[in-house]
């Protein structure tokens, strides 16, 4: 018989066991982080109508639609629906679909796989997870969100301990306040913001010939521009705040930089220390949703982008015509852990989350490693019990290969008297212990465990 | 400006927060129960080849397929992916994709969603979340385990306290070889094994009827394994396995009979009582897959089937010439939580996961009001901070809509002397307590409710 391919498929990662158990730690610091602040959990449907996801435009290239596999020649195969690609359109649309059964500001997080089908360089995934927080206001909804995003991220990556990182905050106004009074069309402002973002990427001179090529500013405009950024550049927050107050670039500009200010105060009263973010005034982010606070948040060492956001007051205008200002930030946690289990920040260990096995060398015996098993667990301690025809030296071998911390170890003999061996694999030390002094044995041995590590 | 469409897409469900949370509650006892067995977390792409889901055919109308969006008239908009339909398949390539890497026995869970394209009926999906456990062996794979799943499920399900429920458990070989003795094919014997499983849902009747017009069998056969049915009716467990091993219906036959009692024995020895477990003869489910021992539970209330699954020697046989058995079962826990929240078994109370609301009516004390709500964050204790210009009865009113236990009220009175107010929105009751004293006086409140839920 011919096989099919089991190759894994490029872009749509899978990890092994242990690097699953790695993700899910990370997940779960995600998960209790955003609950810590009282963020409810939601889930969307993976698909959106195709009219929802492409409103915004700019996205076709990268949606993936669903078609029904069995469609005949000729038949219809399309169903109008398409793989989300990201988790804050279905977030306007769900809040718009249940607005009047949600209590506003609406708090929630959100972790779900996306789809985008992009070509997949390096690091770029085609499905991956994204873990996001917004509060969505009815009517208005206050800056002082806008300033509690960036003291969860804080906390949450702390709680992480992956090295230090960088929240980099500025306000899309005060780009496009800068950029409006060159005259440009509000497309043109949009385009010339979306080149200034790849600053740090290709550098200045290349994005001084783009913004000349593609988004029609002077050579005047482009050197008032660079002028502007080289002033700000290497100030501190408190000093780059003074410059940006002290000019006058018209009214958005203006209001840009007292946002700015007013959320830069606010997250150092949420406790963000003045280490962990700076204002990057050229971090233009997200052409399409965000219309104020903007955030990217960067891993110092390695430079990776691993969190960003922003505030969009317009994002449910699609849907209706109720106001829902909201502000959010997204964790792209799949390429977090893989990068960091990569570079060796972060480590898959055990391919196991039970931290003992009962082995079962003698089966007539079945009954009692069975008992014995479920007593370790009664206490709350995960426990394998090994189920195959094999000798102890194979089953002491799995369970080293798979990283298990204690062996149960117990025969005719030891069942004779009433007693067991406890075999510490970390350690190689075992130790014969009554039945009824299981538990606290491996209680015992697992605490050392932990206050070793 | 003409507006989307924001109403739910049928057949994708979705909750509302407070469902969520009841959602998120369930999943973690299955989540919890899987791991107390020591069963480790994988994830595998939501999409496989093409040729992978269709493998086993008489599936091709549910699936559907991943197309680019953006392609052009007359371009390829296929891309030879498919959204999965169950976590069997992606089980059965994830283990030949990584066999040099994997530990055998190799034990996982796998908790994701599903996609079936059919058309939805009541209580039906087209997405939703499967909660699989499977154990894979390499070359072979002890009966043992057969016997293990079900003792998992009865804990699993004893812990989520949603009233009786029954697992019904049967091997194919029974009844294929019964069939066998009247000289079908492969392929009638199967078809029949599919009628045969419409047994409760369309009575007897009409299964005979279908068994001689679409199956092919003739009257006194089917009169033959009617009456096979109806001797074993109403048979305890032991009073069955004698009546089945007395049979001389073939090699077949007696083999799945052997099986199935030493797996009944085992479920036994694993701790599951009489009453939660029953042999059902007809039950012969999953036409593809399934080699030896079948499994479906109940909720005896409802007659929901919740779960099910049964081994599959063979499921690899598509990637490789190397044997896989493979045993497992599966959850349908959409399905379930959604029956569950409509029976009013669950319900969906409090829309929040932190029990603690810190309100802010005099927001020049900001600074003090995330102070404290630090401090109780530390304690490891959930709680919302109140950011909205807002009265304080307006703050108390969203408070308690979404469900929050306790509030801490405070003002310019209070802060001058050390001093702030817990309110129990529970019992209405309030105390005035000093601010070193909060966390503990909030840990009172919230362990009395615990003692009284």
């Amino acid at each position: 018989m011919k096989k099919i391919d089991s190759k894994s498929i490029t872009g749509f990662p899978e990890f092994l066991p242990a690097e699953q158990i790695v993700f899910e730690r990370v997940l779960n610091i995600i998960r209790k982080g955003y609950e810590r602040y009282g963020f409810s959990p939601i889930e969307t449907p993976s698909v959106e109508r195709v009219g929802a996801l492409t409103a915004k435009g700019g996205n076709e290239k990268e949606i993936y639609s669903l078609g029904r596999l069995a469609a005949k020649d000729g038949e219809d195969s399309s169903t109008g629906l398409a793989l989300h690609f990201d988790l804050t359109i279905p977030l306007a649309r769900y809040v718009v679909t249940h607005k009047n059964e949600l209590t506003f500001p609406f708090r929630r997080y959100q972790i779900q796989r996306v789809w985008r089908g992009e070509r997949p360089q390096s690091g770029r995934f085609r499905e991956f997870y994204q873990c996001d927080i917004d509060v969505i206001g009815r009517g208005s909804l206050s800056l002082l969100t806008d300033a509690e995003m960036p003291s969860i991220i804080y906390k949450i990556f702390r709680d992480m301990e992956i090295g230090k990182f960088e929240i980099r905050i500025n306000n899309r106004k005060v780009l496009a306040g800068f950029l409006k009074q060159f005259g440009l069309s509000d497309e043109q402002a949009r385009g010339a913001l979306g080149t200034i973002d790849d600053l740090e990427k290709i550098g200045v001179d290349k994005v001084s010939a783009n913004l000349i090529s593609k988004n029609g500013l002077n050579v005047d405009q482009v050197d008032s521009l660079v002028g502007f950024f080289e002033e700000t550049k290497g100030q501190g927050t408190d000093e780059m705040l003074s410059t940006l107050k002290a000019k006058s670039y018209g009214e958005m500009f203006s209001q840009g930089v007292e946002e700015l200010s007013s959320v830069v105060n606010n997250i150092r009263a949420f406790g963000v220390p003045d280490d962990y973010f700076k204002i990057d005034i050229s971090l233009a982010r997200g052409l399409e949703y965000y219309t104020g606070t903007v955030y990217e948040t960067f891993l110092v060492d390695s430079q990776l982008s691993v969190c960003s956001g922003g505030r969009y007051d317009n994002l449910t205008e699609f849907f209706t015509e109720d106001k829902f200002p909201g502000v959010g930030i997204s964790i792209g946690v799949t390429r977090l852990v893989n990068q960091l289990l990569k570079s060796g920040v972060l480590s898959a260990r055990e391919s196991t989350v039970a931290p003992v096995i009962v082995t079962t060398f003698e089966k007539s015996f079945m009954g009692e490693y069975l008992e014995i098993a479920s007593e370790i667990r009664r206490a709350g301690i995960n426990t394998e019990t090994y189920m195959e025809e094999a000798k102890l030296g194979t089953q002491l071998k799995y369970a080293s290969k798979k990283g298990f911390r204690i062996a149960i170890i117990a025969g005719g003999n030891e069942f004779d008297s009433g007693e067991v061996q406890i075999k510490d694999l970390g350690t190689g030390d075992a130790y014969t212990v009554k039945k009824n002094e299981v538990t606290s044995k491996i209680r015992e041995i697992l605490s050392d465990d932990l206050s070793l590590s």
